[in-house]
């Protein structure tokens, strides 16, 4: 597939992807939902190709309220983890995409719901476009976030920018407005900001884990099963 | 010190324990506070040594609300983490003890703020009646707290009661009344309840941190630097 004859936009990009992610659906799977930008041209798909039939008896579980509303509204029957503990494939977006397909998810910050419902799927497909791609977890600059507890984030948002497996990050606040950003699940997040990528992902996974107060974390490591890549070239598909 | 001579109340080894423990405190300490019965006994004997004039300068972290009503009315000035990160001394209660000093806590469901700041303490000294001493943890039969986010929450506790490290445990969600109880964090807590000591604590600790939704547990491993233990033949102290 070619299509660089002309300059797709971000969103195209991301409707490309998720036509290609809706080639893993089959009838009566139980479908994990995610959360974003790119999430949410998967789910408008899968509500197209239910209304005409194409698709059928899916259950939805949802990664967010919001990813719940959109599909609640095109009809997708939903369920959650404690009737379906057991999920056949989720599809989700990811802000950053490593070469050995780890990832950093959560800017949208549904990341708890997220690794929760992904970590229970056989199959795991991540659909980006391609300004995704990293050579180094964090490389992209941008947030990498951490749940924490409300109690004491000031102290936790310390701790964590002093973690040497973090070295040289910095730590900041969420905002929402002028108040801070509140999760599902009402807790904050501390948004980490890197200069250079991490140097191990796995090692900085378990020493943000081990802080009292931290729910989660961004990382989302060896989860992904495949990563569908929407460029201006194309789209491709990564596999482990 | 022996007062075998009469039967003392349960209250009343307590109120020696904490009588104890209060030795270790000097002028000008931050202070941990814990929370529960045994706790209770400390912060006030903490208040009234401070209007006697005996102990001065002492700032106190509260692990809880309950804690910080009582401090407050007491007249003992508070802190948070945030604004005091390094804490002296910590004095709490615990549910259970066993013979190398790690610890069950947070049957009064403060588990997750006593964890961060009794970590934070230099110091952290556990006061108890000996009925609280176990050959094993999860011996006594009792809870072993275990906080988790709302979201899925019987999932989570599906999951807990499965895991390898803590087979043949039971997991019931904590109640308040017929409503869930809810944490000073807006977490639920699922209690573990064990028909023989926990074989591998640490594993146990590690596998259930390691679920998804899981915000902290009632294990406090290598953490008590002193337990005091008050009991019918008078008052005994035990170190690492």
């Amino acid at each position: 597939m070619n299509v660089a004859a002309k300059v797709l936009t971000q969103d195209e990009l991301k409707a490309m992807a998720a036509d290609k992610a809706i080639e893993y659906v089959e009838s009566g799977m139980v479908l994990g939902l995610g959360t974003g930008s790119t999430a949410a041209f998967v789910v408008a798909k899968l509500g197209e190709l239910m209304k005409s039939g194409k698709l059928k008896n899916i259950v939805g579980v949802p990664t967010s309220k919001r990813t719940a509303e959109q599909a609640a509204s095109l009809g997708i029957p939903l369920s959650v983890l404690d009737d379906h503990p057991k999920i056949d494939l989720a599809i989700d977006g990811a802000d950053e995409v490593d070469p050995d397909l780890n990832l950093v998810k959560g800017r949208g910050g549904a990341l708890l719901r997220e690794k929760m419902v992904e970590a229970a799927s056989s199959k795991f497909v991540v659909v980006v476009d391609e300004t995704k791609l990293v050579d180094g977890l964090g490389g992209s600059g941008l947030a990498m976030p951490v749940e924490v507890v409300q109690f004491c984030w000031k102290y936790n948002a310390e701790r964590l920018k002093t973690l040497p497996e973090v070295a040289g990050c910095e730590a900041k606040l969420r905002l929402d407005g002028d108040k801070p950003y509140v999760t599902d699940n009402s807790n904050y997040i501390v948004d980490l900001y890197f200069k250079t990528p991490i140097k191990d992902a796995r090692a900085a996974a378990k020493a943000i884990s081990s802080l009292e107060g931290v729910v989660d974390h961004g990382l989302f490591l060896d989860m992904a099963t495949a990563v569908i890549i929407a460029g201006t070239s194309g789209v491709s598909v990564k596999t482990k």
